[in-house]
């Protein structure tokens, strides 16, 4: 039988202006252990600023891009996302990281109102639309809400615990589960599958728990 | 009874000119799923030079700082490497990438006749002075042959299989053991654990079941 293709959607190279890199990596060891094939993508647009992860501080006046720096992460083996093609995977996953609401959606800045990279928000749409399973970590579940709310579908989502961001989802139309950190939600009529990761956890060892759970409820979909 | 406390030390933030970023994250997963207490840590020094993963040329005009960039693995919380003190950790890793060979020595450019961090030198010299495990991911075992080169010790240490790296770590006074990607090299004697990792694996959960092997074999030394 061949091995089920995954799709993981990045956004950068590190937790505060892109892919949280420890979600990013562990999401693709525990796809790569239940025996996925891997496409990673990430979209070729300029990130929204670059933070200097030492300090916390913005890099004022460096600039990167999403799919240069997520190439980090792929080790270079990644395609621009507007060349991932829903039809050619059985599953997609977004990892977390600040990425997701600063270069994937304006989440950080704009809560409910956010606007979606239009790519990112045609890749969430087809996968739903094709009954195919979709998967997020951390904060990536708003681009989710965000990406489904035109569509009359009322995705099942969670966060953690945090109340801002579950009340921004239930505005754009989700309903917030509240889940500890070793869990993941699942939405079986619309096949979606979220873990709180570094929304709630402490330890990589407890994120890891989360999204191998993900990862089995995702593979028990395909 | 307290946790364990390991030193890991990046070289930056990517295959090509940093950190194997899945070597990295993958050893902080086990080692704290195991029971330890992470200080990460990295020198403060420039990048060699800023490889771009998407096309593998260099990004010529581009810096980035060694410490800065490893900062994005580590979450922000990572101290420099002169102020890591081996008298205050029980053990210290290197994970890999070309970081190890590229800003931590310059073995990727002059073989065996390499120069070495003096922060890097200092901290493998007394961690095997105070005979505390210290394990190596990849190409950073050349780093421990070269660090411990004038000490009249002999290290056992693997880099998998490629002979040319392995000659080097000969004539650097060093003793090569091959192993297959799965498992991790043990001297027993000087308390080093060392694991290919991508010198030869083909996929993330390869790399994983040696640098958890590693893992297992450095608690079982504390």
């Amino acid at each position: 039988m061949a091995k089920p293709k995954v799709a993981v959607v990045l956004s950068g190279c590190g937790v505060y202006d892109g892919s949280e890199i420890h979600e990013a990596v562990l999401t693709m060891y525990f796809l790569d252990k239940y025996g996925a094939e891997l496409v990673m993508a990430a979209p070729d647009i300029p990130q929204y600023h670059v933070v200097n992860h030492l300090t916390g501080e913005e890099a004022k006046g460096e600039t990167r891009n999403v799919l240069v720096e997520s190439a980090r992460i792929a080790r270079g083996n990644i395609k621009n996302l507007k060349d991932l093609n829903v039809s050619e995977v059985d599953a997609v996953v977004f990892p977390g990281g600040f990425g997701a609401a600063k270069n994937l959606t304006t989440f950080a800045f704009d809560g409910a109102d956010c606007k979606i990279d239009p790519e990112v928000a045609r890749v969430v749409q087809e996968t739903v639309k094709a009954k195919k399973p979709l998967a997020a970590v951390c904060i990536s579940p708003v681009l989710l809400a965000k990406a489904l709310s035109g569509l009359k579908i009322d995705p099942k989502l969670t966060i953690g615990t945090d109340t801002g961001v579950a009340s921004a989802i239930e505005k754009l139309g989700g309903k917030h589960i509240s889940c500890p950190v070793k869990e993941a939600v699942v939405d079986k009529e619309n096949k979606i599958i979220t873990t709180p990761a570094y929304m709630l956890g402490k330890s990589i060892s407890e994120v890891a728990t989360g999204i191998e759970d993900m990862v089995k409820k995702l593979f028990e979909m395909l």
